[in-house]
Protein backbone atom coordinates (compact mmCIF):
# COMPACT_ATOMS: atom_id res chain seq x y z
CA UNK A 1 0.00 0.00 0.00
CA UNK A 2 1.39 3.64 -0.97
CA UNK A 3 0.63 6.42 0.87
CA UNK A 4 0.11 9.83 -0.45
CA UNK A 5 3.35 11.76 0.48
CA UNK A 6 3.30 14.22 3.21
CA UNK A 7 4.65 17.04 1.23
CA UNK A 8 3.84 18.01 -2.19
CA UNK A 9 5.00 21.30 -4.27
CA UNK A 10 2.68 23.40 -6.03
CA UNK A 11 3.59 26.17 -8.47
CA UNK A 12 2.68 29.85 -7.18
CA UNK A 13 3.02 33.22 -8.39
CA UNK A 14 4.49 35.50 -5.65
CA UNK A 15 3.53 39.15 -5.97
CA UNK A 16 5.70 41.41 -4.70
CA UNK A 17 5.99 45.59 -4.75
CA UNK A 18 4.26 45.49 -8.27
CA UNK A 19 6.22 42.44 -9.50
CA UNK A 20 5.24 39.02 -10.39
CA UNK A 21 7.18 35.78 -10.35
CA UNK A 22 6.68 32.01 -11.15
CA UNK A 23 8.03 29.88 -7.83
CA UNK A 24 7.46 26.53 -6.06
CA UNK A 25 6.47 26.11 -2.87
CA UNK A 26 6.54 22.71 -0.75
CA UNK A 27 2.78 22.87 1.06
CA UNK A 28 1.84 19.63 3.40
CA UNK A 29 -0.65 17.21 2.26
CA UNK A 30 -3.98 16.93 3.79
CA UNK A 31 -5.57 13.25 3.62
CA UNK A 32 -8.59 12.01 5.14
CA UNK A 33 -8.47 8.96 7.52
CA UNK A 34 -11.40 7.03 8.80
CA UNK A 35 -11.01 5.82 12.06
CA UNK A 36 -13.36 2.02 11.38
CA UNK A 37 -13.59 -0.64 14.33
CA UNK A 38 -14.87 -3.67 13.54
CA UNK A 39 -16.04 -2.74 10.29
CA UNK A 40 -17.68 0.62 11.09
CA UNK A 41 -16.61 4.16 10.94
CA UNK A 42 -15.88 5.87 14.04
CA UNK A 43 -14.62 9.14 13.29
CA UNK A 44 -12.95 11.21 9.27
CA UNK A 45 -10.33 13.37 10.46
CA UNK A 46 -8.09 14.86 8.07
CA UNK A 47 -4.65 14.60 8.49
CA UNK A 48 -0.83 13.97 7.18
CA UNK A 49 -0.88 10.64 5.81
CA UNK A 50 1.87 9.58 7.83
CA UNK A 51 2.71 7.40 10.95
CA UNK A 52 -1.09 6.10 10.64
CA UNK A 53 -0.64 3.16 13.00
CA UNK A 54 0.73 5.20 15.87
CA UNK A 55 -2.29 7.49 14.87
CA UNK A 56 -4.65 4.80 15.01
CA UNK A 57 -3.26 3.66 18.46
CA UNK A 58 -3.29 7.12 20.17
CA UNK A 59 -6.95 8.13 18.86
CA UNK A 60 -7.71 4.84 20.42
CA UNK A 61 -5.96 5.22 23.79
CA UNK A 62 -7.28 9.27 24.39
CA UNK A 63 -10.74 8.28 22.85
CA UNK A 64 -10.79 5.97 25.95
CA UNK A 65 -12.09 2.83 23.56
CA UNK A 66 -9.05 0.86 24.70
CA UNK A 67 -6.36 1.02 27.32
CA UNK A 68 -3.47 -0.16 26.10
CA UNK A 69 -2.61 -1.19 22.74
CA UNK A 70 -2.83 -5.10 22.86
CA UNK A 71 -6.72 -4.23 22.97
CA UNK A 72 -6.18 -3.76 19.59
CA UNK A 73 -6.27 -7.34 18.48
CA UNK A 74 -5.28 -5.64 14.70
CA UNK A 75 -4.63 -2.71 13.01
CA UNK A 76 -4.95 -2.46 9.06
CA UNK A 77 -4.11 0.93 7.09
CA UNK A 78 -6.00 0.62 3.50
CA UNK A 79 -5.65 3.14 0.84
CA UNK A 80 -8.99 4.27 -1.11
CA UNK A 81 -8.97 7.20 -3.26
CA UNK A 82 -10.63 9.51 -1.57
CA UNK A 83 -8.43 8.96 1.66
CA UNK A 84 -7.32 6.36 4.00
CA UNK A 85 -9.07 3.77 6.75
CA UNK A 86 -7.15 2.57 9.78
CA UNK A 87 -9.25 -0.63 10.36
CA UNK A 88 -9.11 -1.76 13.90
CA UNK A 89 -10.58 -5.03 15.91
CA UNK A 90 -10.76 -4.40 19.51
CA UNK A 91 -10.62 -7.63 22.26
CA UNK A 92 -14.63 -8.22 23.22
CA UNK A 93 -14.02 -6.55 27.01
CA UNK A 94 -13.46 -2.98 25.11
CA UNK A 95 -16.58 -3.31 22.84
CA UNK A 96 -18.74 -1.81 25.61
CA UNK A 97 -16.24 1.33 25.89
CA UNK A 98 -16.85 1.79 22.16
CA UNK A 99 -20.38 1.78 22.52
CA UNK A 100 -20.48 4.18 25.17
CA UNK A 101 -18.10 6.37 23.35
CA UNK A 102 -19.92 5.81 20.02
CA UNK A 103 -23.69 6.84 22.02
CA UNK A 104 -21.94 10.13 23.05
CA UNK A 105 -20.45 11.10 19.58
CA UNK A 106 -23.35 13.13 17.08
CA UNK A 107 -21.15 15.81 15.31
CA UNK A 108 -18.35 16.82 12.93
CA UNK A 109 -16.33 20.00 12.21
CA UNK A 110 -14.41 22.46 14.15
CA UNK A 111 -11.06 22.89 16.21
CA UNK A 112 -11.58 20.94 19.87
CA UNK A 113 -13.73 18.91 21.11
CA UNK A 114 -16.32 18.16 18.55
CA UNK A 115 -19.66 15.79 18.43
CA UNK A 116 -19.66 14.87 22.11
CA UNK A 117 -23.39 14.75 22.51
CA UNK A 118 -23.92 16.51 25.68
CA UNK A 119 -21.52 19.26 27.55
CA UNK A 120 -21.17 16.93 30.45
CA UNK A 121 -19.17 14.61 28.23
CA UNK A 122 -17.48 17.45 26.84
CA UNK A 123 -15.74 18.22 29.68
CA UNK A 124 -15.32 14.94 31.14
CA UNK A 125 -13.40 14.08 33.93
CA UNK A 126 -9.93 13.85 33.51
CA UNK A 127 -7.51 11.21 35.55
CA UNK A 128 -5.75 13.02 38.90
CA UNK A 129 -1.21 13.01 38.13
CA UNK A 130 -1.07 13.43 42.34
CA UNK A 131 3.19 13.18 42.79
CA UNK A 132 3.59 11.96 39.61
CA UNK A 133 6.11 13.29 37.04
CA UNK A 134 9.11 14.44 36.50
CA UNK A 135 11.26 17.52 38.13
CA UNK A 136 12.38 19.83 35.27
CA UNK A 137 15.67 21.94 35.58
CA UNK A 138 14.52 25.91 34.40
CA UNK A 139 17.05 25.41 31.44
CA UNK A 140 15.23 22.28 30.37
CA UNK A 141 11.84 23.66 30.03
CA UNK A 142 13.06 26.93 28.34
CA UNK A 143 14.52 24.96 25.97
CA UNK A 144 12.11 21.92 25.11
CA UNK A 145 10.59 23.85 22.06
CA UNK A 146 14.22 24.62 20.65
CA UNK A 147 15.08 20.75 21.07
CA UNK A 148 11.84 19.98 19.11
CA UNK A 149 13.01 21.32 15.80
CA UNK A 150 15.44 19.07 15.40
CA UNK A 151 12.61 16.06 15.10
CA UNK A 152 10.41 18.17 12.59
CA UNK A 153 11.58 17.65 9.14
CA UNK A 154 8.06 18.11 7.56
CA UNK A 155 7.76 21.17 8.72
CA UNK A 156 11.02 22.33 7.62
CA UNK A 157 10.10 21.41 4.10
CA UNK A 158 6.96 23.37 4.29
CA UNK A 159 6.89 25.74 7.38
CA UNK A 160 2.71 24.63 7.84
CA UNK A 161 2.73 21.77 10.39
CA UNK A 162 2.45 21.22 14.42
CA UNK A 163 5.00 19.07 16.18
CA UNK A 164 4.28 17.30 19.54
CA UNK A 165 7.26 16.13 20.96
CA UNK A 166 8.15 13.65 24.50
CA UNK A 167 11.06 15.46 26.48
CA UNK A 168 12.75 13.01 29.37
CA UNK A 169 15.29 14.91 31.32
CA UNK A 170 18.94 14.35 31.18
CA UNK A 171 17.70 12.81 27.54
CA UNK A 172 16.00 15.72 25.59
CA UNK A 173 13.48 14.73 23.47
CA UNK A 174 12.55 11.06 22.58
CA UNK A 175 10.11 10.75 20.12
CA UNK A 176 8.56 13.04 18.48
CA UNK A 177 5.47 13.44 15.58
CA UNK A 178 4.25 15.68 13.10
CA UNK A 179 0.71 16.34 12.24
CA UNK A 180 -1.14 19.55 9.76
CA UNK A 181 -3.23 19.18 13.09
CA UNK A 182 -2.08 19.33 16.33
CA UNK A 183 -4.47 16.73 17.97
CA UNK A 184 -3.50 14.22 15.71
CA UNK A 185 0.44 15.07 16.72
CA UNK A 186 -0.08 14.37 19.88
CA UNK A 187 -2.60 11.92 19.21
CA UNK A 188 0.23 9.91 16.29
CA UNK A 189 3.18 10.71 19.44
CA UNK A 190 0.77 9.40 22.46
CA UNK A 191 0.17 6.06 20.13
CA UNK A 192 3.95 6.10 19.74
CA UNK A 193 4.79 6.09 23.20
CA UNK A 194 2.54 3.57 23.92
CA UNK A 195 3.49 1.08 21.00
CA UNK A 196 7.43 1.27 22.21
CA UNK A 197 6.15 1.38 25.74
CA UNK A 198 7.63 4.97 27.15
CA UNK A 199 6.14 5.75 30.24
CA UNK A 200 4.32 9.40 30.02
CA UNK A 201 5.27 9.92 33.99
CA UNK A 202 8.66 9.93 32.81
CA UNK A 203 8.99 13.29 31.35
CA UNK A 204 6.85 16.39 29.67
CA UNK A 205 4.70 16.54 26.44
CA UNK A 206 6.45 19.04 24.37
CA UNK A 207 3.61 21.25 21.83
CA UNK A 208 4.29 23.37 18.79
CA UNK A 209 1.03 25.11 19.42
CA UNK A 210 -1.38 27.22 21.69
CA UNK A 211 -3.01 24.46 24.59
CA UNK A 212 -6.13 23.73 24.08
CA UNK A 213 -9.14 21.73 26.63
CA UNK A 214 -8.48 19.09 24.21
CA UNK A 215 -4.46 19.00 24.48
CA UNK A 216 -5.01 19.01 28.05
CA UNK A 217 -7.58 16.36 28.11
CA UNK A 218 -5.09 13.91 25.56
CA UNK A 219 -2.43 14.49 27.95
CA UNK A 220 -3.57 13.77 31.23
CA UNK A 221 -5.76 10.59 29.77
CA UNK A 222 -1.67 9.70 28.76
CA UNK A 223 -0.92 10.10 31.67
CA UNK A 224 1.75 12.46 31.22
CA UNK A 225 2.05 15.58 34.30
CA UNK A 226 3.79 18.04 32.14
CA UNK A 227 3.44 20.20 29.29
CA UNK A 228 5.20 22.73 27.81
CA UNK A 229 4.13 24.31 24.97
CA UNK A 230 5.29 27.49 22.78
CA UNK A 231 2.15 29.64 22.92
CA UNK A 232 -1.20 30.31 25.64
CA UNK A 233 -3.12 28.30 27.16
CA UNK A 234 -7.10 28.86 27.07
CA UNK A 235 -8.43 29.84 30.30
CA UNK A 236 -10.70 26.39 30.28
CA UNK A 237 -7.09 24.33 29.38
CA UNK A 238 -5.15 25.68 32.10
CA UNK A 239 -8.40 25.21 34.89
CA UNK A 240 -8.08 21.59 33.52
CA UNK A 241 -4.62 21.41 34.02
CA UNK A 242 -4.51 22.91 37.57
CA UNK A 243 -7.32 20.70 38.45
CA UNK A 244 -5.54 17.17 37.18
CA UNK A 245 -2.69 18.02 38.90
CA UNK A 246 -0.27 19.12 35.69
CA UNK A 247 2.35 21.27 35.54
CA UNK A 248 1.98 23.87 32.66
CA UNK A 249 4.92 25.79 31.03
CA UNK A 250 3.58 28.08 28.20
CA UNK A 251 5.45 30.64 25.99
CA UNK A 252 8.24 28.33 26.11
CA UNK A 253 10.83 30.27 23.27
CA UNK A 254 14.31 29.21 24.70
CA UNK A 255 15.28 32.15 27.02
CA UNK A 256 12.34 31.50 29.38
CA UNK A 257 8.62 30.54 29.78
CA UNK A 258 5.39 31.13 31.88
CA UNK A 259 4.68 28.51 34.57
CA UNK A 260 1.10 28.83 35.18
CA UNK A 261 0.31 25.05 37.50
CA UNK A 262 1.81 23.20 39.98
CA UNK A 263 5.39 24.81 40.04
CA UNK A 264 6.28 21.79 42.40
CA UNK A 265 8.14 19.51 38.99
CA UNK A 266 10.13 22.76 38.41
CA UNK A 267 13.76 22.08 40.72
CA UNK A 268 14.10 24.95 43.12
CA UNK A 269 17.25 26.18 41.79
CA UNK A 270 16.41 29.36 40.55
CA UNK A 271 16.72 32.88 42.45
CA UNK A 272 13.43 34.93 43.29
CA UNK A 273 13.10 38.42 42.08
CA UNK A 274 12.45 40.34 45.55
CA UNK B 1 -28.29 35.12 30.55
CA UNK B 2 -24.95 36.06 31.23
CA UNK B 3 -21.83 34.82 29.00
CA UNK B 4 -18.30 33.79 30.55
CA UNK B 5 -15.85 36.63 29.87
CA UNK B 6 -13.72 35.73 26.55
CA UNK B 7 -10.72 37.03 28.01
CA UNK B 8 -9.88 35.59 31.64
CA UNK B 9 -6.68 36.77 33.59
CA UNK B 10 -4.49 34.25 35.16
CA UNK B 11 -1.56 34.32 37.55
CA UNK B 12 1.73 33.12 36.50
CA UNK B 13 5.49 32.58 37.13
CA UNK B 14 8.00 34.23 34.53
CA UNK B 15 10.98 32.62 34.82
CA UNK B 16 14.05 33.66 32.41
CA UNK B 17 18.21 33.65 33.00
CA UNK B 18 17.37 31.93 36.47
CA UNK B 19 15.17 34.24 37.94
CA UNK B 20 11.33 34.30 38.68
CA UNK B 21 8.78 37.22 38.70
CA UNK B 22 5.52 36.94 39.16
CA UNK B 23 3.20 38.05 36.52
CA UNK B 24 -0.44 38.25 35.02
CA UNK B 25 -2.21 37.15 31.72
CA UNK B 26 -4.82 37.46 29.97
CA UNK B 27 -5.69 34.31 28.44
CA UNK B 28 -8.45 33.45 26.14
CA UNK B 29 -11.53 31.52 27.54
CA UNK B 30 -12.87 28.33 25.71
CA UNK B 31 -16.38 27.52 26.14
CA UNK B 32 -18.11 23.73 25.54
CA UNK B 33 -21.36 25.25 22.88
CA UNK B 34 -23.53 22.79 21.87
CA UNK B 35 -25.30 22.94 18.25
CA UNK B 36 -29.22 21.62 19.27
CA UNK B 37 -31.82 21.45 17.02
CA UNK B 38 -35.43 20.94 17.37
CA UNK B 39 -33.93 19.72 21.11
CA UNK B 40 -31.29 17.44 19.51
CA UNK B 41 -27.89 18.05 20.23
CA UNK B 42 -25.77 17.81 16.48
CA UNK B 43 -21.98 19.07 18.02
CA UNK B 44 -20.37 20.09 20.62
CA UNK B 45 -17.44 22.60 20.18
CA UNK B 46 -15.42 24.57 22.17
CA UNK B 47 -15.40 28.03 21.51
CA UNK B 48 -14.51 31.52 22.04
CA UNK B 49 -18.08 32.49 24.67
CA UNK B 50 -18.86 35.91 21.99
CA UNK B 51 -21.08 36.04 18.69
CA UNK B 52 -22.84 33.35 19.50
CA UNK B 53 -26.10 33.60 17.19
CA UNK B 54 -23.44 34.16 14.02
CA UNK B 55 -21.55 31.22 15.07
CA UNK B 56 -25.33 29.19 15.12
CA UNK B 57 -26.20 30.71 12.15
CA UNK B 58 -22.89 30.18 10.20
CA UNK B 59 -22.67 26.80 11.49
CA UNK B 60 -26.07 25.89 10.06
CA UNK B 61 -24.88 27.33 6.81
CA UNK B 62 -21.61 25.32 6.52
CA UNK B 63 -23.38 22.12 7.34
CA UNK B 64 -25.80 22.78 4.90
CA UNK B 65 -28.85 22.25 7.32
CA UNK B 66 -30.23 25.54 6.13
CA UNK B 67 -29.64 27.38 3.47
CA UNK B 68 -30.68 30.69 4.64
CA UNK B 69 -30.87 32.35 7.87
CA UNK B 70 -34.67 32.44 7.88
CA UNK B 71 -34.80 28.86 7.52
CA UNK B 72 -34.05 29.02 11.42
CA UNK B 73 -37.65 29.96 12.85
CA UNK B 74 -36.10 30.81 16.16
CA UNK B 75 -32.56 30.78 18.18
CA UNK B 76 -32.11 30.50 21.44
CA UNK B 77 -28.57 30.70 23.76
CA UNK B 78 -28.78 29.08 27.01
CA UNK B 79 -25.82 29.37 29.70
CA UNK B 80 -25.35 26.01 31.50
CA UNK B 81 -22.62 25.16 34.21
CA UNK B 82 -20.57 23.53 31.95
CA UNK B 83 -21.43 25.49 28.74
CA UNK B 84 -23.42 27.20 26.59
CA UNK B 85 -26.43 25.61 24.32
CA UNK B 86 -27.76 27.16 21.08
CA UNK B 87 -31.04 26.27 20.44
CA UNK B 88 -32.84 26.37 17.41
CA UNK B 89 -35.83 25.17 15.71
CA UNK B 90 -35.53 24.66 11.70
CA UNK B 91 -38.03 24.96 9.30
CA UNK B 92 -40.13 21.87 8.25
CA UNK B 93 -38.52 21.51 5.00
CA UNK B 94 -34.76 21.48 5.99
CA UNK B 95 -35.65 18.72 9.26
CA UNK B 96 -34.52 15.78 6.09
CA UNK B 97 -31.22 17.71 5.64
CA UNK B 98 -30.43 17.76 9.13
CA UNK B 99 -31.43 13.67 9.40
CA UNK B 100 -29.07 13.13 6.47
CA UNK B 101 -25.98 15.11 7.63
CA UNK B 102 -26.68 13.50 10.91
CA UNK B 103 -26.49 10.09 9.13
CA UNK B 104 -22.95 10.67 8.25
CA UNK B 105 -22.17 12.09 11.25
CA UNK B 106 -20.34 9.60 14.04
CA UNK B 107 -17.09 10.74 15.79
CA UNK B 108 -15.42 12.99 17.71
CA UNK B 109 -12.27 15.54 17.81
CA UNK B 110 -9.33 16.57 15.89
CA UNK B 111 -8.48 19.73 13.89
CA UNK B 112 -10.32 19.78 10.31
CA UNK B 113 -13.30 17.44 9.40
CA UNK B 114 -14.43 14.79 11.95
CA UNK B 115 -17.39 12.72 12.33
CA UNK B 116 -18.33 12.44 8.40
CA UNK B 117 -19.05 8.53 8.48
CA UNK B 118 -17.36 8.41 5.33
CA UNK B 119 -14.39 9.26 3.15
CA UNK B 120 -16.48 10.17 0.55
CA UNK B 121 -18.89 12.56 3.12
CA UNK B 122 -15.46 13.66 4.23
CA UNK B 123 -14.35 15.29 0.75
CA UNK B 124 -17.95 16.17 -0.13
CA UNK B 125 -18.47 18.01 -3.92
CA UNK B 126 -18.45 21.74 -3.58
CA UNK B 127 -20.15 24.56 -5.66
CA UNK B 128 -18.48 26.16 -8.42
CA UNK B 129 -17.61 29.13 -8.23
CA UNK B 130 -17.65 30.24 -11.92
CA UNK B 131 -17.05 33.94 -13.31
CA UNK B 132 -18.58 35.56 -9.52
CA UNK B 133 -16.27 37.31 -7.03
CA UNK B 134 -14.61 40.65 -7.62
CA UNK B 135 -11.35 41.57 -8.87
CA UNK B 136 -8.74 42.15 -6.68
CA UNK B 137 -5.15 44.74 -6.50
CA UNK B 138 -2.22 43.37 -5.62
CA UNK B 139 -2.22 45.32 -2.67
CA UNK B 140 -6.06 45.03 -1.31
CA UNK B 141 -4.44 41.34 -1.23
CA UNK B 142 -1.12 42.21 0.37
CA UNK B 143 -2.97 44.40 2.76
CA UNK B 144 -5.58 42.21 3.74
CA UNK B 145 -3.94 40.15 7.04
CA UNK B 146 -2.79 44.03 7.67
CA UNK B 147 -6.18 45.73 7.89
CA UNK B 148 -7.69 42.58 9.75
CA UNK B 149 -5.39 43.28 12.54
CA UNK B 150 -7.75 46.57 13.57
CA UNK B 151 -10.48 44.15 13.60
CA UNK B 152 -9.27 41.63 16.21
CA UNK B 153 -9.69 43.51 20.10
CA UNK B 154 -9.86 39.86 21.82
CA UNK B 155 -6.19 38.90 20.04
CA UNK B 156 -4.56 42.42 21.05
CA UNK B 157 -5.61 41.08 24.67
CA UNK B 158 -4.38 37.45 24.27
CA UNK B 159 -2.36 37.31 21.76
CA UNK B 160 -3.70 33.57 21.65
CA UNK B 161 -7.17 33.76 19.16
CA UNK B 162 -8.26 33.81 15.10
CA UNK B 163 -9.77 36.09 13.00
CA UNK B 164 -11.69 35.89 9.98
CA UNK B 165 -12.63 39.17 7.87
CA UNK B 166 -14.45 39.96 5.11
CA UNK B 167 -12.78 42.37 2.62
CA UNK B 168 -15.11 44.10 -0.21
CA UNK B 169 -12.33 46.55 -2.57
CA UNK B 170 -12.99 49.91 -2.11
CA UNK B 171 -14.59 49.61 1.59
CA UNK B 172 -11.68 47.36 3.18
CA UNK B 173 -12.87 44.93 6.11
CA UNK B 174 -16.55 45.61 6.51
CA UNK B 175 -17.14 42.88 8.98
CA UNK B 176 -14.98 40.38 10.90
CA UNK B 177 -15.02 37.82 14.28
CA UNK B 178 -12.74 35.52 16.39
CA UNK B 179 -12.28 33.05 18.38
CA UNK B 180 -10.01 30.07 19.68
CA UNK B 181 -10.96 28.04 16.51
CA UNK B 182 -10.18 29.42 13.46
CA UNK B 183 -13.08 27.28 11.71
CA UNK B 184 -15.22 29.08 14.85
CA UNK B 185 -13.97 32.53 13.52
CA UNK B 186 -15.07 31.26 10.02
CA UNK B 187 -18.42 30.22 11.08
CA UNK B 188 -19.14 32.96 12.90
CA UNK B 189 -18.43 35.46 10.26
CA UNK B 190 -20.31 34.16 7.71
CA UNK B 191 -23.24 33.63 10.11
CA UNK B 192 -22.93 37.48 10.63
CA UNK B 193 -22.50 38.03 7.17
CA UNK B 194 -26.00 35.96 6.18
CA UNK B 195 -27.37 37.79 9.03
CA UNK B 196 -26.58 41.19 7.79
CA UNK B 197 -27.01 40.73 4.12
CA UNK B 198 -23.53 40.65 3.38
CA UNK B 199 -23.27 38.74 -0.24
CA UNK B 200 -20.03 36.93 -0.04
CA UNK B 201 -19.27 37.08 -3.77
CA UNK B 202 -18.53 40.84 -3.33
CA UNK B 203 -15.65 40.57 -1.97
CA UNK B 204 -12.40 38.22 -0.10
CA UNK B 205 -12.35 35.85 3.15
CA UNK B 206 -9.32 36.56 4.63
CA UNK B 207 -7.92 34.68 7.34
CA UNK B 208 -5.23 34.66 10.21
CA UNK B 209 -4.34 30.74 9.72
CA UNK B 210 -3.28 28.22 7.51
CA UNK B 211 -5.78 27.54 4.60
CA UNK B 212 -7.22 23.57 5.43
CA UNK B 213 -9.86 21.63 3.75
CA UNK B 214 -12.18 22.65 5.70
CA UNK B 215 -11.87 26.10 5.34
CA UNK B 216 -12.27 26.55 1.74
CA UNK B 217 -15.43 24.10 2.15
CA UNK B 218 -16.78 26.82 4.20
CA UNK B 219 -15.87 29.93 2.44
CA UNK B 220 -17.07 27.63 -0.94
CA UNK B 221 -20.20 26.50 0.69
CA UNK B 222 -20.80 30.49 1.51
CA UNK B 223 -20.12 31.58 -1.81
CA UNK B 224 -16.91 33.37 -1.51
CA UNK B 225 -14.77 33.16 -4.58
CA UNK B 226 -11.63 34.66 -2.77
CA UNK B 227 -9.52 33.40 -0.08
CA UNK B 228 -7.02 35.64 1.62
CA UNK B 229 -4.70 34.03 4.43
CA UNK B 230 -1.59 34.69 6.14
CA UNK B 231 -0.12 31.54 6.41
CA UNK B 232 -0.05 28.58 3.73
CA UNK B 233 -2.53 26.49 2.21
CA UNK B 234 -2.45 22.53 2.82
CA UNK B 235 -2.04 20.43 -0.82
CA UNK B 236 -5.31 19.07 -0.72
CA UNK B 237 -6.97 22.71 0.45
CA UNK B 238 -5.48 23.85 -2.60
CA UNK B 239 -7.00 21.58 -5.06
CA UNK B 240 -10.17 22.14 -3.45
CA UNK B 241 -9.78 25.97 -4.22
CA UNK B 242 -9.06 25.23 -7.60
CA UNK B 243 -11.78 22.59 -8.44
CA UNK B 244 -14.24 25.40 -7.20
CA UNK B 245 -13.22 27.81 -8.89
CA UNK B 246 -11.85 30.10 -5.89
CA UNK B 247 -8.81 32.51 -5.77
CA UNK B 248 -6.77 31.46 -2.92
CA UNK B 249 -3.65 34.02 -2.17
CA UNK B 250 -1.25 32.84 0.95
CA UNK B 251 1.10 34.14 2.77
CA UNK B 252 0.19 37.18 3.02
CA UNK B 253 2.18 39.18 5.34
CA UNK B 254 1.42 43.14 4.06
CA UNK B 255 4.15 43.41 1.40
CA UNK B 256 3.90 40.69 -0.98
CA UNK B 257 2.11 37.26 -1.53
CA UNK B 258 1.65 33.99 -3.69
CA UNK B 259 -1.41 33.36 -5.85
CA UNK B 260 -1.99 29.66 -6.32
CA UNK B 261 -5.50 29.27 -8.25
CA UNK B 262 -8.02 32.04 -10.43
CA UNK B 263 -5.28 34.14 -10.74
CA UNK B 264 -8.05 36.36 -12.63
CA UNK B 265 -9.36 37.84 -10.03
CA UNK B 266 -6.25 39.95 -9.50
CA UNK B 267 -6.17 42.98 -11.32
CA UNK B 268 -3.15 42.57 -14.21
CA UNK B 269 -1.96 46.11 -13.10
CA UNK B 270 1.59 44.35 -12.51
CA UNK B 271 4.61 44.20 -14.88
CA UNK B 272 5.59 40.21 -15.17
CA UNK B 273 9.46 39.53 -14.22
CA UNK B 274 11.08 37.76 -17.09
Amino acid sequence: MTLPTPAQTARATHVRAGRTSAVTRTLPEETAVAMVYGGSTQAVMMATPADLEDFAVGFSLTEGIVTHPAQIERLEVLAHPKGLEAQMWIADDRTEALAARRRFMAGPVGCGLCGIDSLDEAVRALPQLGDAGPVLDAGQIAGATEALRAWQPLHDQTRAVHAAGFLVPGRGIVLAREDVGRHNALDKLIGAMARQGVDATTGAFVLTSRVSTEMVQKCAIAGGAVIIAVSAPTAHALRLAQGAGITLAAFARGDGFDLFSHPQRLRAEVSHVA
